[in-house]
């Protein structure tokens, strides 16, 4: 509560940056000249931030597939043309090489360490791909006042690798893997109905309550992100994760493939209000 | 299934009429005219069915208040004029004394029998109001492949007397009843963003899971209706029920009230479909 005693909203998790993180377009000249190598959440409140994966084409086509046939996991906002590291519908000055605080190397299949930039790696026969991010529907869920708990606690949403087949295509196949936030049953359905307004960024939950019944044992032991607090009188409300195309990635074993690294995200000039629908 | 394989969509619950009751105004004939006294669940499929409460002027204001305070378990649909009985926005020749196949009068709150016109108990004062039926989005849910197990079932859906206290309107106060239909997760997120649509015949849930945070201390023993069948990997999904405003009708005790008789209700010429908002 603010002095005025209403309820603050906040970013998260909040960045620690002495300057102004609100003009997306400055975030990304800050992440270009080094001035900014930490997370993104908090940053350019109201913006769309975005997972990246950068595959060789000849790898690309079947990636774009995977992502097409499953679109809660996967929610394809823009495709780069070959070679070209530009995504012009997210942002017009956007450098995919040098505007992400962080990088994530993936040779074979398996992640190889982190870089600040990619200009080095960047191939010719490169395509990029920018999947929509939950941090775009939480910020709708604060917006209509729920409490979305990891962004309170400063912590990772937690993840789980469920039984849930994604379709396949061609070398990419994957279980799905969810993120889970708890909430009491009637704001439940209010996450239902504002996630749903937001299908190119994951949409609606695709299970709620009965963990057991997606493959996940163990409820309070996340796969990836913090473990869970779920309080009396909460479901555990479960969304497709962008975690999973790196699954896939692994299946597909591309002799190098680059991801931004977790947290550090694509930021973009779209504002996540604009992808609602209905 | 039919003899193609294909699933057959039943109304609920089926008629046993011998005559093509799919046209609202032959089914209103029918009932005027004597020749059909009998349930209305479905006849005059794809339009909807409204609950119906007529009370003296007197109590007409506080009921209107207490519908729009209490919009989900009394979604008012229409109000006649005083001593009216017409409501021209859900169907041009209705009469409201004869066109309902079967009408429970209240004296001072309480339910003193069923009679098949009200003709002679019409009084200059009388307020009809109209109310949104659960049919409706029964029917929505059962055209996007979902099971409504007591449509199957040939049932009555169960309900419950919650605690949830209504937002109260002069002598008008109720806790909330809701009726339950049990789905698995998946179709219960998808029940949510179907019925979300169509706030004009209850909505959204208002619950889901955990019975016992809504004052339900046994699920298994239905308030009214039949006892529910919940299936391993269902959860109990609640929505707001039209059986509300009787309870609130017996607190507030006017010396005379009439509603339709549970089952037989207004058919009007309105498309359910036309109802969906978003």
């Amino acid at each position: 509560m603010n002095a005025t005693g209403t309820r603050t909203v906040e970013a998260a998790p909040p960045p620690a940056v002495d300057w102004d993180g609100s003009d997306p377009v400055e975030v990304r000249r800050r992440i270009r000249s080094g001035a900014h190598r930490g997370q993104t959440g908090g940053l350019a409140r109201g913006y769309v931030q975005a997972n990246l994966v950068v595959l060789p084409a000849a790898y690309a086509d079947e990636f774009a597939r995977f992502c097409q046939r499953n679109p809660k996991p996967c929610p394809l906002l823009a495709m780069s043309e070959p070679g070209r590291p530009h995504l012009p519908e997210l942002a017009r000055d956007l450098d995919l090489r040098t505007d992400l605080p962080s990088y994530r190397v993936y040779r074979d299949g398996e992640a190889k360490g982190d870089v600040a930039s990619i200009g080095d790696l960047w191939q010719s026969d490169f395509v990029a791909f920018a999947l929509g991010c939950s941090f775009s529907f939480e910020e709708a869920l604060v917006d209509a006042g729920l409490t979305v708990r990891h962004w309170n606690d400063g912590g990772v949403c937690p993840m789980y690798l469920t039984d849930i087949e994604c379709a396949p295509a061609g070398r990419f196949r994957s279980r799905m893997v969810v993120s889970m936030r708890p909430f009491p049953p009637a704001d439940a359905i209010k996450a239902v109905q504002i996630t749903s307004r937001y299908p190119r960024v994951h949409g609606a939950p695709v299970h709620l309550g009965m963990p057991e019944r997606i493959g996940i044992a163990d409820i309070e032991r996340a796969w990836e992100g913090d473990d869970p607090v779920i309080a009396p009188g909460e479901l555990p409300v479960f969304w497709a994760c962008g975690v999973t195309p790196q699954v896939a990635l692994r299946a597909a074993r591309p002799p190098i493939a680059v991801t931004h690294t977790p947290a550090h995200m694509l930021v973009t000039d779209v504002r996540n209000a604009s992808l609602a629908v209905g």
